[in-house]
């Protein structure tokens, strides 16, 4: 029994457990724990290679029973304690329990834990329920590489080692360099004595990787990117750290080529109208992208130069004047792209003011009218991912409606007009404070309260005149005019075709004759030394128009799904955002479907942007998302004529709202007395704006 | 028998023979020559793909018997002359027997022949007997395509429409396309009525292929790219027709860095000892290079757009320099390039004013000293190809020398310096009107004869000074020195180690005490107004030096491949045009190989440009053979030293000649009375300059 053939030998390797993932295997004893994680594809970072530098592969090695792996680590699983850890524990300070992966080593059976900010690919968390999260994988890397010296009996040149050292050392292949980093190279190897830390740009498309910067010995300076979303009217911008994944600021401006013109087909025609004008209008547009990244670099006090990545979401006008392109084609049938595909350029392309050699990637297009914005909304909320049946609406002066579950995706566009931002409304304005937001009607009374931006008390609460003269009570913001327009018709006030009623019809002495039709006073500031606010039936006719628009397209979509309801609806753009879902299905605004299955997803635009800046796999994913999706031109199908009719009524003159009419019933009212020529519909809009 | 199912059936297809490539194929009666060609890989080649618009495609069908092809071929062989051949013979004239390959169609067995001019890959003739032809395949590439128009169904971009035809007409897969030509892309679509000629840029490496001009309908306007050897002294240039490779014009001036320095070792010094010195230097040689470039386009009258492609060669610190990289390293061991691999750039990159979208190409560079401009030459001479062991040497200011065969080449740079281009010689000048090129000494009377450059008469013929008034006999260029110093040596003036003899010992008044030392008086031009021209002893120490260190390059080479002798030699450069060989052996400039094997290339980097400019293989090629070159450092070779002490005698102090003393016998004479230090090799010159 004691003979030594049969004593139990101690084994010279030993079972490595990593967590969260569980990937497990056996190592030769003295492998370190960052080379362990690397055999097994553990998601463990490195910036350095196991140098000891960078003290990005922080690991926490378990103690004592694991049943569920079946291990039990025993206090000397890891080497102890060396040199380098000790100077960095000093230095920096490591967490208790905390080790480097690349120094400890495996003496025993362990568990070790790998910590999310010790993951490359790590997840960065969106805040709603039904948001997918991001994991970080962005087009730029920063890798630190130590370059074999230069040997006359080898004379190749120190950028051609360096590209062979990040094969090697990376598994980076093929790097190219501008001729300015090109400049640099032989000055900063000397002075990083052989170590240098590469910013790497790798699209991960056709052209391959790219170096972008390279700093002397390890350079620890943040790497930032810029998740812009160049909007008509406004241009904001996310400024992201690529490395965490975090928003580091956000900021926005008024997009300068407003003075041009306020819709986009005013910009269209000023280039066509005016010689140069294209031109102007790309000059306008650079001018402000370039303000928005001073002002974000400012704000943040992060050099420009530390920029080194953007992405661009616009539509289709916006993308074409932004890339020096005339506009011209989109303002006519067959609405014809210059391109349609994604676009990898440089962000010096386009006169940004980042790093030389930053990056700039802007989304495919759809079509002639359904943008590279429409593709961020697809690429956040994912419809091609849903097994329901979602509808997602980024409601703006254009609107875009995309349709789809995981068997296909349809998408179009409508001509919303600006009637949603205020614009075109008697009292209209942009939402701002003193603009009235959210507004009710006593269906008894017809007595309206109401809230301003700026301000938590209701119009009927104690103390609100007082709260109000800071701001005054300037007029009504989009998400009012929907809300006033549908209580309207909830409290009997206008009716199903969009006739507001007299004061003998309706009751309240707050609707009067105004010109040939009646008008309802929704507040008398004048004592405030304001206007009276007033809904005018010219008012009503815009709304109808604007959300007959936006009906017609989704219904339109459904047609071609050959559906006759969704199972969800996502209310995507900044204006989605404050749109009450009970009003917008009293307007008939959207299709009928359960309240609560009606959600925002703010500025899912942006947030596409954001996703495609710090994945490289979502940009490959939505560009073939985009080519899959199925584009439906609202301008030549027949029907989008009948439901636009249809839909001016309010909420609808054939569909039946059923999970609307659970939760209320519209009184059946009807003001019409005859030889009225103001319903709706009856007037076309011009496309788009 | 006359059963008809026994009757010959009259075929539906046809026997196409092709000469000269002698392919052949059976093809449905009907099928276009064209399609024929393109069916069996015969180079026919078509601009317009078949829409007889371009007239490439035109061939010559034979009539009558071809034993050779077992063909005998009717009249009726082709279908007749159609509209499309009778519209172009109308209007541009078709040579007699022409057709165009694709209106005419197969009708019966035929042979065709594809005249030079109808063949793609065009053979470009090259003068010498030993030059490789060069198969014109360069990287720009004129097309014409057919784009579907936008559909709204399906609502691609215009480009993308454009990548597809592309593809499928063409097979150029993935185009890409910069901002300006997209910029232009709807524009020139509509006008050329969905049909556009494409300049297609294809470097053949990782980038893809590129959309570099885009015009209306068919356009034949000529492309043109420029082949450059940038010089330290002197930058030369050849405008090519990219698609007849005919070399248009040529031009050259003077390198504007020359005003910080004559040689390439002063301008690295003027960058160490300057801040900013090297950005000055690339200023000035990027200015050097557009004037080529205007200078060329306007002498030719051809539009600088025409103008789509450039190829660079050059020594490394020109290299450096004109890429904005400072060449501080260049100056020192180990001699470390920034970058030794071949560039794909862009013309605007560097400053140059060509076309917008014009591509750059630089060769690669063999190692710290031995640039592009030998990888040119490498290519032009192609000794990887020789069967024989060739050694090749472009003699300038500092000499490239290569050596071997198709089992293996050899490089190295030796620091020659200035003498054979006529400085630091106390009558030297450059090669210009009124120096002396040739010179010959009777070996028994020691008088001299010359010839100068501008006048054909030898200085003893009758008339030579009134034809010599014209000039004046100036100086003695580099090729007359050389023939001089020779020449002496010849005639028993000079002896071995490099004494001029006294008159004495030499027997004639032309030799004379001129300090410590004796000069020789070749020429006394006071009577003409001019100098007396005369050879001084430091003058041949200047050319024994020069000449040892290039034959000491050229030995170590052949240590290393373990050879006493070469087959041939090719000396390259403008001055290896006007060396004669014998000289240069007497002189032991070259080692010793039968006179008739040692040939010119002429200015054989300049060559290598223009190949790699016609010829895209090419630069793949030459990239590989770069990389297979082996190259050899002299400055650390123990042996280099040895070689030079022993090369400094003239031709050699313990090298045999065996091939040169078949030809002549040189005088045994000594002139040394002991105590003299002029000894050659005793001062050890700079490296490189």
């Amino acid at each position: 029994m004691s003979d030594p053939l049969h004593d139990p030998i101690l084994p010279n390797d030993a079972l490595v457990v990593f967590t969260p993932s569980g990937k497990r295997g056996r190592f030769a004893l003295g492998t370190p724990i960052l080379t362990a994680a690397r055999q097994l594809g553990v998601d463990l970072d490195s910036v350095c290679g196991g140098r000891g530098i960078c003290s990005k592969c922080q690991i926490t090695p378990g103690q004592g029973e694991f049943p569920k792996h079946g291990v039990t680590v025993s206090p000397d699983a890891l080497s102890p304690f060396n040199k380098v850890e000790e100077r960095y524990d000093s230095i920096r300070g490591l967490k208790a329990g905390r080790r480097l992966g690349c120094q400890a080593t495996v003496q025993g059976d362990v568990v070790v834990d790998v910590p999310p900010e010790s993951q490359v690919h790590k997840q960065v968390v969106r805040k709603r329920a039904e948001a997918r999260d991001i994991i970080l994988a962005p087009s730029i890397k920063r890798v630190l590489v130590q370059v074999e010296q230069p040997d006359m009996h080898d004379p190749t040149g120190d950028f051609e080692r360096l590209s062979a050292a990040l094969a090697t050392q990376w598994n980076i292949e093929g790097i190219t360099a501008p001729l300015p980093v090109l400049a640099r190279l032989q000055s900063v190897l000397r002075k990083g004595d052989w170590t240098v830390t590469c910013i790497i740009h790798d699209p991960a498309t056709g052209s391959g990787p790219r170096l972008a910067e390279i700093y002397p010995a390890f350079d620890e300076r943040p790497l930032y990117g810029l998740a812009i979303d160049l909007g008509s009217t406004t241009i904001a911008g996310h400024l992201c750290n690529l490395e965490t994944g975090e928003v580091v600021a956000s900021a926005g401006l008024m997009n300068p080529q407003i003075r041009f013109g306020e819709d986009l087909m005013s910009r269209v025609s000023y280039s066509m109208m005016n010689e140069g004008g294209a031109g102007e209008m790309t000059k306008a547009v650079r001018e402000g992208m370039a303000q928005l990244c001073t002002d974000i670099a400012e704000e943040t006090e992060v050099d420009l130069t530390q920029i080194m990545d953007a992405v661009v979401v616009c539509n289709p006008v916006m993308h074409h004047l932004f890339l020096g392109i005339d506009p011209y084609e989109l303002g006519q049938a067959p609405f014809a792209l210059t391109t349609s595909d994604a676009l990898n350029l440089r962000a010096t392309d386009l006169d940004l003011p980042l790093h030389p050699n930053a990056a700039l990637y802007m989304l495919p297009c759809i079509a002639g009218h359904v943008g590279a914005d429409a593709a961020a909304v697809a690429l956040s909320e994912a419809p091609e991912k849903s097994e329901e049946l979602v509808l997602v609406v980024d409601v703006g002066t254009n609107a875009e409606i995309l349709l789809g579950n995981t068997q296909r995706v349809l998408a179009c566009s409508s001509p919303t007009g600006p009637a949603f931002e205020g614009a075109q409304i008697s009292a209209g304005q942009r939402a701002a404070p003193g603009a009235i937001e959210r507004v009710e009607i006593d269906p008894t009374t017809k007595e309206p309260r109401f809230k301003i931006i700026g301000c938590d008390l209701w119009s009927t609460d104690d103390g609100f005149e007082e709260a109000a003269l800071a701001t005054g009570v300037t007029g009504i913001c989009g998400s009012g005019i929907i809300e006033i327009v549908a209580e309207m018709r909830m409290a009997g006030i206008v009716d199903a075709p969009g006739l507001i009623g007299a004061p003998e019809q309706t009751g309240t002495e707050r609707c009067f004759l105004d010109g040939r039709t009646y008008s309802y006073l929704l507040y008398d500031a004048t004592p405030l030394g304001g206007q009276k606010i007033t809904v005018t039936n010219r008012d009503i006719r815009e709304i109808q128009m604007a959300k007959a628009a936006l009906y017609s397209g989704a219904r339109l979509l459904m047609d071609k799904f050959e559906v006759d309801s969704v199972d969800r609806i996502v209310l995507a753009g900044a204006f989605g955002a404050h749109i009450s879902p009970k009003h917008a299905m009293v307007l008939g605004m959207i299709p009928d479907c359960p309240l609560d299955r009606v959600t925002s997803a703010g500025n899912a635009a942006g947030t596409g942007a954001r996703i495609a800046l710090l994945n490289t796999e979502a940009r490959r994913e939505i560009e073939a998302t985009v080519k899959a999706i199925h584009k439906v031109e609202t301008a030549i199908e027949p029907r989008f004529q009948e439901h636009f009719v249809n839909a001016s009524n309010i909420p609808n003159a054939v569909e039946a709202f059923p999970h609307l009419n659970e939760v209320l019933t519209l009184p059946n009212v009807t003001f019409n007395t005859g030889g009225d020529d103001t319903r709706g519909g009856g007037r076309r809009r011009r496309r788009r704006g």
